[in-house]
């Protein structure tokens, strides 16, 4: 795709941007404020540009006249880059220099890091844990009448070195009729052992040569939602992914809560039956899209967080939730993927990712795989942050991890207009420092419906920075703007007039909203915080952060910084690995090494229950402050701050 | 018990037997014939005898006169030993000196073994393949709260020695509760591998000691029963044991028309059913005899031969019976019994033995393993007689198996009055040289209803002996008795006439029930042979027979030997295990070194298809004779004749 060179007026900041991309987003990636209330809908004709040098597609409104038509005036939130532009924003929409320089950072995501399948080619490490071998066996003969199986066994050995080998009893029932199907010439599916020490068992055979059918399952269970990928091992390519919400969530948001309900009588049972219910509705569908034979699917790599992994496979999750919080089991030997009611084949074997304990589960332990973090030289902070935030800190040498609970916060739940990253909700803000009028871009650019994660934290960063709020998180009771209201005793923002929203309500920020972040983030924070004090270092330390979960993929990280959630640290240095759950269950899929280093992993895994630490309350307590109550934890944002007290001098 | 020595008049024969012996068996015991048409049912009244010293317990009849009765007369079938005796037999029963003198030999059965447990504690052999383990294990604390499973592997680890410890998911699925029922006490049920590199799994944990029961099930699966033991291991006593018809007779009598209606539709999926059914029956049935909690039970060892495991197992048996003879395997890894469809907890492992080919099956190797020619220095010929026989030469240091179809002649199958040695069938016979008038045995002294195996072969050997019937097994023509007709062309042999028997039919030995049990005996004969012949060896050089079966139990081994069934040798050399199979299907439970030792005798055990061996031909057309073309084979046997000879110039 071509890419296009911006550059915004008056401030002389420039942006490169893909083809399509609409002005008002470009402007906010290059950290330019426009004025905008319906989220880029094209309705409340605020983001009047002026396009100055080149063209760009639509743009045109009945909110523009023809005059302003022709004097360049377009709306940003409608009008497409596909070429070169310099666009001004008018001069109405902001005072003077002093302001100019309180413009945002440009807008700062973190890279996205893919699974590097070829890496794993090169370095000869794709032996994935099952493999097809397809044979010509000798017909027997009085001479030679070796048992079916010991006739297959035999030829594994002598023709490639395959040892320790024992047959399924579904393959030895199978053998006589399929390996006279098609003249002894069959095709064995073998699933080799984490160590060189145990038995590679044959699991299927079929007859002929289906080595190009070799497929295998990778699986998130997620306590919201479930993602499954069909993989093809022969070229470790995603043939098809599919996400579907946890039929579980209606009986408990959270892993307590359904904890609580799977104590009940018949609870187990119920929660169990519901996941799987789940988990066949994805293979129905991403087998269906792949177009494979179900046949060739040999193995369902599956990761989920300890809660999750117990009601997958019916194990009472009662003391995970009672100090001292123990798990039924971290490791898990390969099941049978129709003993847990899976609808695959018989001899379908499923592979359960390992955990460290009750709060740092086999997703953590996927992504820790997934990320690489425990083969990398730099001290890494491995962050997923759902409801639950799942803290990993270390490298190949140490790892340490623990776990605390976020609140909902990142996931818009627990706000008074808070929603899931859906359309309509705000998921990016800036701020007209002089009138305090809102730039709001929606997700689907939409008019809002509510405020996302992302949009949370680039919101409260943004007031911060401006001074709109304090460091405890309150407005400044002393501006003059209709905006900023107090409601039934609670101070807000108002993001969204009433008739500019999906809702007829007012989108409001509250202060209660902001204290939420505030604990969210502190909860993190300080947990890191923690993390790094029981192994005697600090956050400076910290050479890589690694982002995974949902969460991580728009967050603004210049804004994570500012309001205290990351470490501040050169954006280039975070990484964003999405499903990290997946990718480990997908890389485990495709590389049997994977296995076997995953129990090493899980052992060197230091846990540390937070909640038994006694440093742990005193870094929440100085966390719960914008960004810190240490602002020299956050130098950079110091050293802003500094600036613009000269600068207002 | 006690034992009192009986003396034969005028023989001057003695014989000690158990008191209440009855008076004609011990008679028959020492080869001493009396008349005897009823069975032993007391109502021929012909087996009158004189007791000259001593008194009996019983024997008066209304067959004996008040006078009689005064001489000392008694019924030998009806007089108890109580005390030693002296016994005349009535004159008029033999004729003069050079008759005495054609007396048979004393009866021999042989040795019965019974398996030497003292022997494996004493080696330190007794080290069963699953093992209860009773631990208490510290509660977990904060600082100690390793995952329940870990808990329990590390302290088997640190407490038990024990390694490469993985758990079954059922007991991950229990472990939770169970392990806080009684404080963290708890009893792990541990199935070791068959060799060190394998995996030990824990199939099982209960709450609390429960050390104290700790059972196994040994099953012998036959054609036509099924045999079980329940055994305690921790002392290795038999518990309880029944028999019962395998309930797939009604469809076949033998394997191959098993298999042929394996191979109809749905055929398998039946004998399968049934056969399990069959198993289930004598499991609940054992289990209640036994009064042992089924919780304890953890293994169950099956032995069968190669169809009957591949039925027991759904494998299909079609290309047993079928050149060149392949069965689908003959290793089988550890199978939960619920799988199977076996009526047995969720942790119980089924462990099949391991078969050579498709007519030396898991029955035979059991038999191997239980009797111990794998470990003997002799040259043993090891012989399991059914319908078909198995044959194994060698020693520790080779073994050679075929198996040979006999016949169903000793089962008592085929003959015209033959049947099973069950109440009525005559199981012994003696023979006045004179009078030709019969001494007919049956099992529970009741009136005969027909000929058992036993019984046929003492017939054969009586009469060959005394030179009724030849060494083609045809009737003198010539003899004055009315006991030797022909009938429709065939000539026979009347063992019983019609008012004594309990058919209301003359029960008779026909010529053609003879040439049935010569072609039995020359097949095994030649068998033996023919193997001998493959490895460079000679009958003489076989130093012990061991003989396994129902057929071997009561067998007159000199009778056995006169027919040319077993090689002439010193009947004190020849041993009786009984149920082989089911021997070593105990012995296995009770230590894991049979286990691994199995695997590998399997692999030393040669296999001969006697159909495609050139020599097996001729060596079956030398053996159909009585007892061997070569009577130079049969010295002791040629020396009787020639002394005969001489005697009766």
């Amino acid at each position: 795709m071509s890419t296009y060179k911006l550059k915004f007026l008056p401030y002389d900041t420039e942006i490169t941007v893909p083809e399509g991309e609409t002005v008002i987003r470009a402007a906010l990636e290059a950290g330019v404020h426009v004025n905008a209330s319906c989220g880029g809908e094209g309705v409340c004709g605020k983001c009047r540009v002026i396009i100055e040098d080149g063209t760009v597609e639509g743009g045109i409104s009945e909110k523009l006249s023809q005059e302003d038509q022709d004097q360049g005036y377009r709306l940003a939130c409608q009008s497409a880059v596909k070429n070169d532009l310099v666009v001004r924003i008018p001069v109405e929409s902001f005072m003077d220099a002093s302001v100019l320089k309180m413009q945002a950072a440009p807008r700062r995501t973190a890279h996205i890091k893919e699974m590097n399948f070829e890496e794993l080619k090169e370095k000869g490490l794709f032996v994935a844990p099952v493999e097809k071998i397809c044979l010509e066996l000798p017909e027997p003969t009085a001479q030679d009448n070796l048992p079916d199986i010991t006739r297959l066994i035999s030829y594994l050995n002598l023709k490639h070195d395959e040892h320790r080998l024992e047959a399924d009893l579904s393959v030895i029932r199978k053998i006589p009729d399929v390996i006279r199907e098609d003249d002894f010439k069959i095709t064995a599916t073998l699933i080799r052992p984490v160590r060189n020490v145990g038995k590679t068992r044959i699991i299927n055979i079929e007859s002929g040569d289906t080595t190009a059918q070799s497929y295998t399952i990778a699986m998130d269970i997620g306590t919201t939602t479930i993602y499954g990928q069909v993989i093809d091992l022969n070229s470790g390519a995603v043939l098809a992914e599919e996400g579907e919400f946890n039929g579980q969530i209606s009986y408990g948001e959270d892993v307590i809560s359904r904890i609580v309900f799977a104590e009940k009588p018949g609870g187990l049972e119920k929660l169990n039956r519901i996941v799987i219910k789940t988990i066949n509705q994805i293979i129905k569908r991403i087998v269906k899209r792949s177009g494979v034979d179900p046949e060739g699917i040999s193995t369902i790599t599956l990761a989920g967080n300890t809660t999750m992994t117990q009601l997958l496979l019916k194990v009472n999750p009662r003391f995970i939730r009672r100090s001292p919080y123990v798990p039924a089991a971290t490791l898990y030997p390969p099941i049978k993927a129709t003993d847990l009611g899976m609808e695959l084949g018989e001899h379908v074997r499923a592979l359960v990712y390992p955990a460290v304990s009750s709060y740092v589960g086999g997703d953590i332990v996927a992504g820790v795989m997934g990320s690489g973090i425990y083969r990398t030289e730099a001290l890494t902070l491995y962050l997923d942050v759902g409801t639950n935030a799942e803290i990993v800190i270390g490298n190949k040498d140490w790892l340490a991890c623990a776990a605390c609970s976020a609140g909902p916060a990142f996931e818009g739940g627990g706000l008074k207009f808070g929603m899931r990253a859906a359309k309509g909700a705000i998921e990016d803000f800036s701020l007209d420092p002089v009138t305090l009028e809102p730039m709001i871009i929606t997700i689907g650019n939409v008019r809002p419906r509510g405020i996302c994660g992302s949009g949370l934290i680039t919101m409260v960063a943004t007031m911060f920075e401006m001074g709109i709020i304090n460091n405890l998180g309150k407005f400044d009771r002393d501006l003059d703007t209709p905006r900023i209201r107090e409601n039934n005793g609670v101070y807000e923002y108002v993001l969204a007039w009433k008739d500019e929203t999906q809702i007829d309500r007012d989108v409001v920020l509250t202060e209660i909203d902001i204290e939420n972040l505030i604990r969210a983030k502190g909860a993190i924070y300080s947990g890191c915080m923690t993390l790094l004090t029981e192994v005697g270092m600090s956050i400076q330390d910290i050479e890589h952060i690694i982002l995974a979960g949902g969460f991580g993929s728009y967050v603004d990280l210049e804004k994570a910084m500012t309001i205290g959630l990351l470490p501040e640290m050169d954006p280039d240095k975070v990484t964003f690995i999405g499903n990290g759950s997946l990718m480990g269950a997908r890389m485990s899929s495709l590389t049997n090494r994977i296995r076997k280093d995953v129990v090493e992993v899980t052992k060197k895994m230091t846990n540390f229950e937070l909640s038994d630490t006694p440093s742990y309350m005193d870094n929440y307590v100085a966390a719960l402050f914008l960004p810190h109550t240490d602002i020299n934890q956050f130098p950079k944002l110091k050293a802003r701050f500094e600036a613009r007290k000269k600068n207002q001098k």
